[in-house]
């Protein structure tokens, strides 16, 4: 069987968990991790995997079907996803929803341009979860969606309490609230804000001396991050943040209620959950089920940006049209 | 805007519901019913429909874009499928899951030929659960996929039970075995039985006079719908059925266990359920999102036979590429 030839840019958490994952996938192959850094400065857990500075990518079009952008999408996807879409096919986990409709429009033209194929906005949310959303409304117009997050660790937010004068460590954990699921399930269909889906609870470890009142108010008040939510704080030692707080754990749900009947009178609901002992292993997994939509499709000769919307379930699956029609269908 | 024109083929509990179903959606309507039966003894809820003569269908080629086959899987649709597909597109709830491969190749043979696109096997299982297996496999390829069906009415095993001698009435209720699902969700990966799965439960209206303990042996022993499953009897009266036991709901859960990491120590978990107060609701719901991607991809000019696996879902609902990408992704 011909495999397909994968290139990791970028070895944080989601590259590492990509490089893992690939080994699951019997029709791909890892050809090599592509960094900014020093390359020597990496050790893929795979002894044999090979790392390059991101320039010698250039030189590897023909060693190369598909590039799995696993950087940031503040900063490196942005700049990375134009770039490597003139050269390779590619898939992303672009994650700044409002972004992603002036994301895609760059990236389409270029890839239109260079008859390559992006997929854009791959994982779980931005994700499986569109996927959901959309069946979701598309079978039931009439009613109301909703999207939950957690219980789980949001790096942005963790990484925005880190930033705050005295604050050593810290760990943020999204937690869905179950009264307003309740209220959801029974057929209810309320109207929340945002601080009655979700609460945030903080784990901090503060410098030595820190004044932690002060830390805790400038989280409480932290605008968009944490000013529209209740948020709980505690602090604790570093090696208690070590010893129990050390993984990326996530999940969620989409939940839509709708009703049917000539008096609106049958409720129906819909609920699709995930949960993950690792959110960078499931995001990566997802990515390279689309990496292989990707490939194929750029083999029957399609070009420009997608997003799992265009996708349909069959691409993603390592089986025949007869085998999925016998097997899932 | 130019709607979605609409035929009916069949009004038996699904053709009812998509003729309610069809008033949720502003891009369709509903040219008519068509009925093997005497057309005036049909009496459509909406009092504008139309009631036609099956045969009467071949002149209004012109005035019908997809023809919903509203029909029983085990006669209709293998006759009204290959007759239909010939002059109209076709969306259908075909749900004999081990013909599917070869009512597939008929369909598009058929379809082709003529320039027609039909959409087999629609509605929740098959149609959203095939879509989540295939999702759950494809994102997870290291673990184990488990379908549950119920709490709910089947209407294939209440009518097994009407036809057993000195039955007056009955309805069945598949019900799903928590302790199975519990296992599942542990991580354990277990291997079930049929009987460690699903649990049946008959509500049965004997005759008068009848040998109910003979009534209940011949449920128990029946090959296929119940010999392999823990099953309850309980006999009632006629009123109790009416007044307890008039609706048709359902639902049911793919759950996906699996595994992910250099030592397989991340267990990630995706669950999809339905709870249903509306079975034939629902299944219409579905079947009309479908037709929606029928006449979209006919207007393209696809043609052949396809099944939910082979439809993107941006097909499914009404809104323009754009309008996807910055509401629902």
């Amino acid at each position: 069987m011909e495999k397909i030839k994968i290139g990791i840019v970028g070895y944080g958490n989601l590259g590492k968990s990509a490089e893992v994952a690939i080994r699951q996938n019997e029709d791909m192959e890892l050809v090599g991790v592509f960094t900014r850094r020093n390359p020597t400065d990496i050790k893929p857990t795979g002894n044999q995997i090979k790392v390059y500075p991101i320039a010698d990518a250039l030189s590897m079009q023909d060693k190369i079907d598909v590039m799995l952008l696993c950087g940031g999408s503040k900063s490196d996807i942005p700049v990375q996803g134009p770039y490597f879409i003139r050269y390779f096919n590619t898939v992303d986990g672009y994650d700044t929803h409002a972004r992603i409709p002036e994301y895609y429009e760059q990236m389409n033209e270029i890839a239109i341009k260079n008859g390559k194929l992006a997929l854009i906005a791959g994982g779980w949310d931005p994700g499986m979860f569109s996927i959901q959303r959309i069946l979701a409304e598309a079978v039931l117009p009439e009613g109301k969606t909703y999207t939950f997050w957690g219980k789980g660790v949001s790096q942005g937010h963790s990484d925005a309490i880190r930033r705050i004068n005295g604050v050593r460590d810290a760990k943020q954990y999204t937690i869905p609230l179950e009264t307003a699921v309740n209220r959801i399930k029974s057929g209810e269909m309320p109207e929340l804000t945002t601080r009655e889906k979700h609460l945030r609870e903080c784990f901090v470890v503060a410098e030595d001396g820190a004044d932690l009142a002060e830390i805790e108010r400038q989280i409480k008040t932290m605008p968009d991050y944490f000013a529209d939510y209740d948020t709980v704080v505690h602090f604790i030692s570093q090696a208690e943040l070590e010893q129990n707080h050390a993984g990326l754990p996530h999940g969620g749900r989409v939940i839509r209620i709708g009703k049917t009947g000539g008096e609106a009178q049958n409720l129906q609901q819909m609920e699709y959950s995930l949960n993950l002992d690792s959110n960078p292993d499931f995001t990566a997994s997802v990515l390279l089920a689309y990496v292989r939509a990707v490939y194929r499709l750029n083999q029957e000769g399609q070009a420009g940006a997608k997003t799992v919307a265009d996708i349909a379930p069959a691409y993603l699956l390592p089986k025949s049209a007869d085998e999925i029609r016998r097997d899932y269908i």
